[in-house]
């Protein structure tokens, strides 16, 4: 939707410069982020990009350089009151316990089916690994995008009864479109899974499958009669979280990129792999201090837990997005 | 250089089109693959090409979906005698050596020293991953790609005297370009080493290192005091050959591409995965039948074994391009 919305600004834009003549340009121009309060994160942004894309300038740096990395949970869409892909599989436990009599009475899938968290969460990481295998296993990539398409097209939130492809953040899609439309090569790198993010990515933020890095599931090649096959097995073969991000970024891009936007410790090695090195960079850590329009959680939560990025951000000079103080609006209206 | 060459083209196009009207256009168009001779072949890719490109006919697919994915070793570069990673894996041996006193005792080091390849090869893939971890392994990835960049540009091919990045195969160079006139996205998808391949795809046949995949190595992160580093170590963690392909595919690309160019049984599992599916899909093997201009190899070959995968090209409607028949030249002039 949002891609259509986009075409259509282009195409409004396009009649406009055709009519009235360029005067319609530094009108757009002045305002690329709408959705940001006027303040030191807005401009910290919008001088970055405009130094990084200046020309002759400085601190400028070819648009084939020019390579941004966003976290995804928390930075880009709600991560509370747990992360997204969690409620999927919880969901997906549900919707194949009829085939697992056995489930009835056995943890951690009597506890996900009774919807008891604290009994999830007693089963530690091996009962998560459990679930995981359970509900992303033993089916093909093609019919595991199917299955993520299908509950993503209707999945709600449990606290707001929207979509969660509607519990994204409208200025940080204002920033993707603004790095883009500077000739910035954007990606995600999340820790959740790669192929639970790409059937939806595109249509929701403009990035494409080959743009998205994430954790991985062993995955194997078979020939069936019906022709050939990618298998998904059990064993997670690689966490793009903490300092996996970094090696993702050297996997997937295999160049240094000059900004990275997180929210948590699992964004940390992300922001200082990225903000090393010569020339202008930009860190930046979405702050959720907002608790009446969305959530306030950070050093204690258990989710998105926020602590060592925070106390380093200062000296580090990443930048502290508040929602309270830097958002004039928090999802799209 | 080719990039230089390319933008000299193109600006000697542009001043053509400006200074003469469209009329050069039509005989641009006309032959967009020079270096190949006129036939089955070159016939195949433009009607392929035309087909997929041409909005609203029966065969068209939409730009974001036209990828291509090409094999390196002997599909995009000369692979006999041996292997160019081989070529530099010996050569870091002999580097390396006087650190290391104890190799002149011990295999496979000693028999890689004296350049005795049946002793090298006598010690199987066990001494062939010593080899690569003491050559591969123990630096930052920076380090690597400036040992790499540095070998790049002064090692020559054993029998040809030439740069190896200047026994690239011509013909192949010509139908990246085309491809990408035809906003295909191209990448390459080979056994080699990612990052013995990033240092430079993009200058020697304009594929950016986000568009490579290859073999990996663990890397991890390490905060230093100079700041963070990736450290490659000794474990290789992904072989992007053979069933390896069409998963280096899915993890990296997240797309089903349409088009797939190998030369060996490597590639086979590449091109039954690319050339399965709905729509009109493209698979091309490079035959080395040309004892005369470069070499003539398939089935008993050590290096680039083609066996399996030219049995099922008939009847899998995969193009076989023969370098005798097809190719006009074999390298860059």
């Amino acid at each position: 939707m949002f891609e259509s919305a986009k075409g259509l600004i282009g195409r409004v834009l396009a009649g406009s410069i055709l009519s009235l003549g360029l005067a319609v340009l530094p009108a757009f121009a002045a305002d690329p982020l709408p959705s940001w309060n006027d303040g030191e994160s807005k401009s910290a942004i919008v001088d970055f990009v405009t130094a990084v894309s200046t020309e002759g300038g400085p601190d400028f740096v070819a648009p084939a350089d020019r390579i941004a990395t966003f976290d995804n949970d928390g930075t880009l869409w709600a991560e509370q009151p747990m992360y997204v892909q969690l409620a999927f599989v919880l969901d997906r436990i549900k919707v194949l316990a009829p085939e697992h009599p056995d489930w009835q009475g056995t943890e951690p899938f009597k506890s996900a089916l009774a919807g008891d968290m604290a009994g999830v969460a007693a089963s530690g990481e091996a009962g998560l690994l459990q679930l995981l295998a359970a509900t992303h296993s033993g089916m093909t990539s093609v019919e595991f995008t199917q299955i993520v398409s299908d509950w993503v097209a209707k999945a709600k939130h449990p606290e707001t009864g929207k979509l969660y492809t509607a519990m994204i953040y409208q200025p940080m899609l204002e920033l993707i479109r603004y790095l883009k439309a500077n000739d910035f090569d954007v990606f995600i790198v999340s820790g959740g899974g790669i192929e639970f993010m790409r059937p939806w990515t595109e249509q929701v933020y403009g990035i494409p499958p080959q743009n998205v890095v994430g954790s991985t599931i062993e995955t194997t090649f078979e020939m069936r009669d019906g022709g050939p096959v990618l298998l998904r097995g059990e064993h997670v073969s690689f966490i793009d979280d903490g300092p996996g991000k970094p090696v993702g970024i050297q996997t997937h891009i295999g160049k240094h990129p000059i900004a990275a936007f997180g929210n948590s410790d699992g964004d940390l090695q992300m922001l200082q792999w990225v903000t090393s090195g010569p020339g202008k960079r930009f860190g930046g850590i979405v702050h959720h201090d907002d608790e009446k329009r969305e959530y306030a959680y950070d050093r204690k939560s258990h989710f998105g837990k926020l602590d060592k990025a925070l106390d380093l951000a200062p000296s580090q000079g990443w930048q502290v997005f508040s929602i309270k103080q830097d958002w004039k609006s928090v999802h799209p209206q």
